[in-house]
């Protein structure tokens, strides 16, 4: 198998298999089909032994293995676990295996792959990825097809995320400078269509990112109450590094008790309405502004499932956004898993706010 | 590429490139490469529009497309979004093709992929997941070192998952009973040597769920106060099911303010020891226990980086286990990106509550 992808690739790229038990052999079939002996790289044990130390752990007899390439390679140190990387080039050929572990595999990749294939190359590839919420991919392409079909550099590509949509418009030139003055006019073009709707054209720009520098480029602050998504909406937001100057307090309300004792939702509106309500949505929004002090709030209550009622089926998840203009509370369908219906309704809960963010500036 | 696949393999499994978009071309390039016409799919034209309304969307109309498949496959109809999966059996082969996102191939090849290729086997493959926490991969296997080397069937493999490691049994009989007849004796002497790091033998069980049983059997309830981590490890509590039954309340105290205000950590505690300390995790779990009249309390507090100090580097994280016997306090030390440094945070306090909720047993 290694031989057949061997006589028919230029670059192959090996994860996972490097781990200290005895299925992984990735490494050991690599130097074995190209006849190279495995050797123990000083330095990868080293990393090894100091990885145990600073981690008070015992290293297992078989974690040694790790420290072993095949001769003549170059090793990738892994800073973020005990596996190092290994990139080999033979007849004209490269081969890189890289550890599974996406937590040691993307940072290997981005901090020594990609600045070793870029030097392998001498076109350069630059992209700009425009990232927008609350439009489809189906109706982002539907937009945009002009552009799409009428030209092949930049080319224009569109992925669909959950809850976003991503474009990517990507020019190949001679030189960077080149490449990005290719970009810029279609870049505006298609930011111009996509209105409020774009968060960012920064590849690594998250929704969360993009709201909380908006929150703290105004010097306004922001309070989560969650019912349904019980923290996950928070933990979204907390991913976004600066996060602490505009985030306030969060409130995990899943249960009636909660939503009552700390933001003051009423008996009667859990009685009469119940907790997955407009009416309960409201209260929560009103609450978490008042204990807070923040200027924002956003607030989810729904049905993750199981637990679904005719009335209130698995997927109604109301989702409230307190502004200092107002409270607004919308309704929404999901479908999929109890997981599917959380992370959506997360992702909707984001796109209220940014689009209620950039509705003022109008 | 895939004429080369074609030759082959007897089975194929494709997924992604069934969207609307004119860059998804999975299913036209496999229906010409075998030479069958597109033709529409009227469930699947009928599934597709009501898709759209009951989401309340306008459908846009390259969607139509999606209700197209090669004549004479079978449909995988898709509960969960917009795209049909395919099953074409040809020449003796079959090919599956199955829609890229995970919240849509996921169900569909648990609920109609799998029952399709078991039918067609008349061996029988069962394996238990024995999952532990608290024991690294390396350990797992020194201490399963005799059994993963002197049997064949089944066969024993472990797995490293964030803060747990997975040790699949597997075997292979005629019948489901014979199966597990032969499962059974290996099964127990794992269980017996993993002992209490053992949370479920249950493929589908997480960690959480398993924590979420506990406390329900024991009639305790549980409350969350998350400062660096925040809102991460009660969304991954709220992720089990029944978890209403023992969760009470959650705090995301990302701010000093927050966590006076509601937990009473002492502003001596803070100016002295600062945030991220062994007092202030002790002082955030009395007050949890306390604010929330829970009988576990499960608090985290730590750095996530950037912002770390030299006294306080980035992965420095306490944990705090409120139990009825008393508080404990674990200190931690994390390496990683901002998002690994959580998740291994999330993954340590759940280990932590587990170890303690089974301590207390003995």
């Amino acid at each position: 198998m290694f031989l057949q992808s061997y006589d028919r690739s230029d670059l192959i790229l090996l994860s996972g298999g490097l781990g200290p038990t005895e299925d992984d052999l990735t490494k050991e079939i690599v130097a074995e089909a190209l006849e190279l002996p495995l050797v123990k790289d000083e330095k990868a044990w080293e990393m090894l032994q100091s990885y145990f130390v600073r981690f008070h752990r015992p290293m297992a007899k078989n974690n040694e293995k790790q420290a072993f390439v095949p001769q003549g390679c170059k090793a990738l140190y892994n800073e973020n676990g005990t596996a190092p990387g290994i990139l080999i080039e033979k007849d004209g050929k490269i081969i890189v295996i890289l550890p599974g572990p996406p937590g040691e595999l993307y940072p290997m990749f981005e901090e020594q792959v990609i600045p070793y294939l870029k030097s392998r190359s001498d076109k350069v590839l630059v992209s700009k990825m425009i990232k927008v919420v609350g439009v489809g991919e189906s109706n982002s392409e539907m937009m945009l097809l002009d552009l799409i079909d009428g030209q092949e550099n930049p080319t224009i590509a569109t992925y669909a995320k959950v809850g976003e949509v991503h474009i990517r418009v990507t020019a190949q030139a001679d030189s960077e400078e080149e490449a990005n003055a290719l970009l810029a006019p279609t870049v505006s073009e298609v930011c111009a269509r996509m209105g409020k709707h774009v968060f960012t054209i920064e590849e690594d720009v998250t929704l969360e990112l993009a709201i909380s520098e908006k929150l703290i480029a105004e010097g306004k602050t922001l309070a989560i109450a969650e019912s349904c998504t019980g923290g996950l909406l928070s933990g979204r937001l907390i991913g976004a590094a600066g996060i602490s100057a505009c985030y306030k307090e969060g409130f995990i309300t899943y249960a009636n008790e909660a939503k009552e004792k700390y933001l003051h939702v009423s008996r009667n509106t859990l009685e009469t309405y119940g907790a997955v309500s407009e009416e309960c949505a409201f209260e929560m929004c009103k609450g978490a502004l008042e204990a807070s002090g923040a200027d924002y709030a956003l607030v989810t209550t729904g049905v993750a499932g199981p637990g679904a009622s005719e009335n209130k089926p698995a997927g109604l998840v109301y989702i409230g956004v307190g502004t200092p203009d107002g409270i607004m509370v919308y309704e929404n369908h999901f479908r999929g898993t109890r997981q599917n219906i959380r992370e959506r309704s997360v992702a909707t809960a984001l796109t209220r706010l940014w689009l209620s963010l950039n509705e003022e500036k109008a």
